[in-house]
């Protein structure tokens, strides 16, 4: 009753901004993102009948505390579905996801971590069920069971059985690739969860925000099929600054921007002003994530370095989905 | 037929932001500023029987084009009104709004060129009157007619004659200071007009920025007339950063913001932080103004001067109204 599962993050490119359910993680609208290669969570979950507790190990590391409660906690609705309450795990997660790239790895992590789970206690899920398992864990992991671009469909019904990823274009669609631009390692004032609640409870623009998706995701998936570069680029870019506004008119309003994040967005315009095809991308955090293409490669990394404040960039392409060691 | 008049520019802690009207400048929402007694412009209108054109200097300089035309089409208005319309007029303006202060000398310009021109020729206007006339050369122009505090009410009609300031409170009711940081003396890549009309027609956020006025609104009434900074500064702060939030969700989108702005609004945030009261407003361009109170002067003006990119900070009283020489 053991299996490794190696999964990917992503990176949203109409973000995931407000729960509708925040239990088992139901959103308020749909979200569409690019699994990433560069990034990666490998996870191994061996159910072992003389087991009386949960053991949870991170880069060779004995877990407790939060992240221990969040591995059970997602355990046990493994157990739950296989009806086997009472059959504990041990959890070995590895994860390349350098918390500093600025990527949550939570969503390679949840996404590992189901899939590896159900395989061992033997659910036999698909990919779907897959997904939506995951999305009980961290929302955002529920794409990272696909490679290349993924939606999360929100769904409607209270019980969250119609809220799940599926696929648009596989990893091998189109070569676009993403740098993600390091600026600091500080601790964010504002969690993504909270500053989630506070806007969806209290932003002037929330109901902005949710009217502009439907047309946004048109958009990005008009461009994705026709590989129109600028299209998806600037979708995503506008996408990305309606999300960071809806902050800045909640109650009390914050904003995850520092000075540096805002060098990164204007180098990126300035790029384009002169003829590089580049476009930013920023989720819940300071960091910023640049879309360009294979050809732009070398211009964008040296530019983006070049940026005072930047600490670091990792380059990535489009990524697999789990895959099964 | 000659008169000399002395106005100050003002910074609106709710702002102006959206025209229902283009022609004569009608806004789409109410406005509230603090005008300041750094920043000001004295002009003197001369009308003489022997012109056949306007003459217009701004500290000594003849002027022609865009700005002469501007001045031209406003003593249009005013020769109308007293039914002398081929009468011209010597018009000597002296601007102590140093452009690369961040503030808009229409302001002031207006407010002094309506004052001079009205009493020149004659017309006897209240300051209801005048700041009627004076919104339609520059619509913040029409809140300079009055010293301390002052409200633009948006008025309802289609004819504009409901739409004027009104005195909120004078400038000795309360000594709030302002400090203008200068960032960049940069022409802006979208003009203050074009953005707010580039808002109005497409931002998402548009509607969620009206209807959050009338509560801003209340507030900083109430924060004024108790004289509560903590109050008036929240609510110019977050009305601010409304403000500006709209610009990102435009299409396409935009921002007025550089990374130094968001340097000083993250200095701003940490004095507050370490117990200094101090909040800031930023208008259609990339420099912050910070409000603080007098005994807190020295520690604000040092904090914002040491800020790397900041390259002036000049400090500001509550200023007087309309005042003739």
């Amino acid at each position: 009753m053991k299996a490794t599962a190696k999964a990917h993050t992503n990176i949203a490119l109409i973000k995931y901004w407000g729960k509708r359910e925040e239990k088992i993680i139901l959103p308020t609208n749909n979200s569409l993102s690019l699994t990433l290669d560069g990034f990666y969570t490998t996870t191994t979950v061996d159910f072992q009948e003389e087991l009386s507790a949960d053991i949870f190990t991170l880069n060779d590391q004995s877990i407790s505390g939060v992240q221990y409660d969040q591995v059970t906690k997602f355990l046990d609705l493994i157990r739950k579905s296989a009806g086997k309450d009472n059959l504990f795990a041990h959890v070995k997660s590895i994860n390349e996801v350098p918390t500093a790239a600025g990527f949550a790895s939570s969503a390679s992590g949840f996404a590992a971590l189901a899939a590896a789970g159900s395989k061992a206690i033997g659910l036999g899920l698909s990919d779907q069920e897959l997904s939506r398992l995951t999305r009980q864990g961290s929302g955002s992991a529920c794409r990272s069971v696909y490679g290349g671009f993924a939606e999360w469909e929100m769904g409607k019904k209270a019980d969250g059985s119609d809220s799940y990823a599926v696929p648009i274009a596989p990893a091998d669609h189109w070569d676009v690739r993403v740098a993600a631009v390091v600026l600091t390692a500080k601790m964010k004032k504002v969690s993504s969860r909270e500053g989630m609640k506070r806007t969806v409870d209290t932003s002037a623009f929330y109901s902005g925000w949710l009217d502009g998706i439907p047309q946004d995701l048109k958009q990005l998936k008009e461009g994705i099929k026709h590989r129109d570069f600028e299209k998806v680029g600037q979708t995503a870019e506008a996408n990305c600054l309606k999300m960071h506004a809806t902050t800045l008119g909640a109650n009390p309003p914050f904003t995850y921007w520092l000075d540096t994040t805002m060098a990164v967005m204007q180098t990126v315009q300035a790029m384009r002003a002169n003829g590089i095809l580049a476009y930013f991308t920023i989720d819940a955090g300071p960091n910023v994530k640049v879309l360009y293409l294979p050809e732009n490669e070398k211009s964008v990394e040296k530019t983006l370095r070049d940026i005072p404040g930047v600490t670091d960039v990792r380059l990535s392409k489009p990524g697999q989905g789990i895959t099964y060691l």
